[in-house]
């Protein structure tokens, strides 16, 4: 196994971090890695927004449900799908544009996902930790507007970045063969491995709290599918132009 | 910068492969790398279709566009946003289950693709070479029946991957002030910055074919946009159970 996949088998979210600044230089840098990532027919469907202001730092925290590390760590991402630069661009080469299609907001959603992950791969190979915050999309219209976000932009999660004040254990993950399937999507066994999984979580969540916790990977997943988690998104996204067609 | 960082910003498709097979171990390490990225709340929305049978390899070749290297690569993957399995596990451990939702299509799309960005980058650290297949959703109907996949479950891009065969230039991205923003979604500059990387790109494209390809990013990018690309794709993910409600 090489350092690089060392690395990536080694992540874990980080939500506490040391008051340090990141460098300005390695901060740009983070960036560029990210956009080295590949992109749907090189259209780099997205923009950063680098949350610097301390005030809207502070109702971002608020907006995503609480999460003070939002306010807190070094630096503050948000990053966006962004279908308006490359759609204005064809428009200004004489292109009669046609916008709001499902294609584009998956196109978006994934160009934006492929690069964020570079930017967090970029940071943990400087020392940096991370956590992403999709708790954004809990009120994606009120974040929109703090960043001032036009039509055929949404913001699809956000990134706390800095150096960790902590050093949490890595989190499972289901094994290889209940999530990798060859030639077809075969299920028969899934049942089996998500038991023995829930057993894994279990006695994880057990270590982690000191015999506190009781629960396992589907008990922790019933409050999310049982309430309509963030229902406003459809209507958001429609609003926004995305995905109406 | 470090090797990491050098890896991530020296990323390029590759669409010619070596005749030469990635061992089985190696191929499960790149798996589990792509496992450890973030997930949001650990729902771990993703399944992995390895196409082996060859005669499968060549019709989503063929349904991706005469995509030549998805029958050709050493291996080709098909990764799936998948909805199923969590939800199932919820449904299993007493959860009254809701789907369908635009928020789930954004999550699992999300994951599949933070995911799927770790397994290119361990694939690259270990000399492999890689493309993604956004084509695969030129007919995505019949890439599902292809793998079997059931309701809750959509393949959004599919993975070549082999030693390469080819050493192709790295390809230019936008200038990071033209994606990364300050406080706010300022775009004043955003039509001279596109016009400046237009520029490089025209020399990009020169140069790549002696002097033979007359165009830029914005030409390029025209007929992306002047039809409706993959128009199915709305009533296509209804149609499995993503994005209704």
């Amino acid at each position: 196994m090489n350092p690089t996949i060392e690395l990536l088998k080694s992540h874990r979210s980080i939500r506490k971090f040391k008051d340090q600044k990141i460098p300005q230089d390695l901060f740009e840098e983070l960036i560029r890695a990210g956009q080295s990532a590949a992109t749907s027919n090189h259209v780099q469907a997205y923009t950063i927004i680098h949350v610097v202001n301390p005030e809207n730092r502070k109702k971002i925290a608020e907006l995503a449900g609480g999460q003070s590390y939002v306010a807190d760590a070094s630096d503050f991402l948000v990053f966006c799908a962004d279908m308006k630069r490359s759609t204005e661009a064809a428009e200004r080469a004489g292109a009669d544009v046609v916008r709001g299609t499902t294609e584009q907001l998956v196109v978006a959603s994934v160009d934006t996902a492929l690069m964020a992950q570079n930017v967090a791969i970029a940071a943990e190979s400087e020392g940096l930790g991370l956590c992403y915050i999709g708790g954004i999309r809990n009120n994606p219209a009120e974040v929109a507007d703090i960043l001032r976000l036009p039509e055929h932009v949404y913001p699809v999660f956000g990134m706390c970045l800095g150096y960790p004040d902590q050093n949490p254990e890595v989190k499972p993950r289901l094994p290889v063969s209940a999530i990798l399937k060859e030639d077809y999507y075969d299920d028969r066994r899934d049942e089996e491995l998500v038991a023995e999984f829930d057993d894994r979580m279990h006695r994880y969540y057990l270590k982690r709290t000191g015999g506190n916790k009781e629960t396992n990977w589907s008990e922790q997943l019933k409050p999310l599918f049982t309430t309509k988690l963030r229902p406003h998104m459809r209507d958001f996204l429609n609003g926004r132009g995305f995905g109406v067609k």
